[in-house]
């Protein structure tokens, strides 16, 4: 969908680069072609304030800096771009979560502590966008909230495996690994509901004192 | 706002009774003149699907039987209809949870099994309501929005103080009882965004899976 073709100049478009001044988001890929980079930075920025149904393909191009038929040409439609944003949500997440595990060896303690804290930090770091994915999948169309939908349980089911292997190896006591693998996922969904940059804790407090609750709540030792 | 005063008749009106057909909705309180309990009604089963910015009062009106004049009359605008309903539920919450920990006597696992089994069990039986709530905070004006998050944070308040009273009677070995309180009413919260009716578990299992998996996220009797 984001396609590297070289967009035709947009008579409306600010002076500057395509989406100055707007913040950055980790719903751009380092490939993007630069004008369809703005288009998602703009979406998320519009977007988190007035809702997709508030927003409209003329507000999202004019924050880009560039015109409808541009955001036209490389998402088809506000719903394409609304359904690219939410997919790579979701990508980035499983993918930090895998490498995280990936690293994180064989003891069950440290892949749930490499697992919570993968996901806390996304939810830090992309805290616009979560909220985004969270509040704005009941707009997706059939097709890609199936998809999107897919993917959540995809990462739901690394929470799963690393709690249910943790209680076979005798490692974590909990009566029901699925139950408290939700439990602990969903409390880290939610730090992006939460957090404030400046506030109380700092994101590696954060991080640290959710792998410990996690653990406790699997009964790590019990 | 929600007044008692009988409505004009409305020219637009379905016939029936105003709001038949709509599925009952917790934000709609016993005293409430009938139109404006169906607005209400409305309201929730309009913005669950298109969100606030995407309904319009005509919307509304329509979905209730009634005419965009008489939303005016009983909330003065859509902003202050969703203000009543996103307050109103925050209400039902605070009430379900200082009930259940004035029945639950003095022993802290209990106080703890009663705050997370009425908060679980409200965002179970009001679950569109508590999305729409997480998901349109946003789109409340400034005033309204902190009246809200006040509200929020008396509801987060009540899940301290019973984690901070167990350590202090040495019940719960929690490191830091703030974060595992949070931790703990989050992951609650979360059973509306991930809950299906008639799915694998039933309110009652949920309730009781939650309570058990939230004493050890405060490390009860440890």
């Amino acid at each position: 969908m984001v396609s590297a073709e070289k967009p035709a100049a947009s008579s409306g478009a600010r002076r500057g680069s395509p989406g100055e001044g707007l913040p950055p988001t980790t719903l751009v890929l380092p490939g993007d072609e630069p004008t369809a980079a703005a288009l998602i930075a703009a979406a998320v920025e519009v977007m988190a304030v007035h809702g997709y149904h508030g927003t409209s393909v003329r507000d999202i191009a004019a924050a880009a800096g560039t015109s409808p038929a541009i955001l036209y040409h490389h998402f088809t439609s506000k719903q394409g771009l609304l359904a690219t944003m939410l997919d790579r949500g979701l990508d980035v997440l499983i993918a930090a979560t895998e490498e995280a595990l990936d690293l994180a060896g064989e003891d069950p303690a440290d892949r749930l502590r490499a697992v919570v804290g993968a996901h806390v930090r996304v939810h830090l770091e992309s805290q616009r966008e979560s909220l985004l994915g969270n509040s704005e999948l009941r707009s997706l169309e059939p097709g890609a909230r199936a998809l999107v939908v897919a993917k959540r349980d995809v990462q739901q089911r690394i929470f799963d495996r690393v709690v249910r292997d943790g209680v076979r190896r005798g490692v974590f006591g909990a009566d029901q690994p699925d139950d408290a693998a939700r439990f602990v996922s969903t409390a880290c969904t939610a730090v992006a509901a939460w957090y404030r940059p400046g506030g109380r804790l700092g994101p590696d407090e954060i991080v640290a004192r959710y792998e410990e609750i996690a653990l406790d709540a699997v009964r790590y030792g019990r």
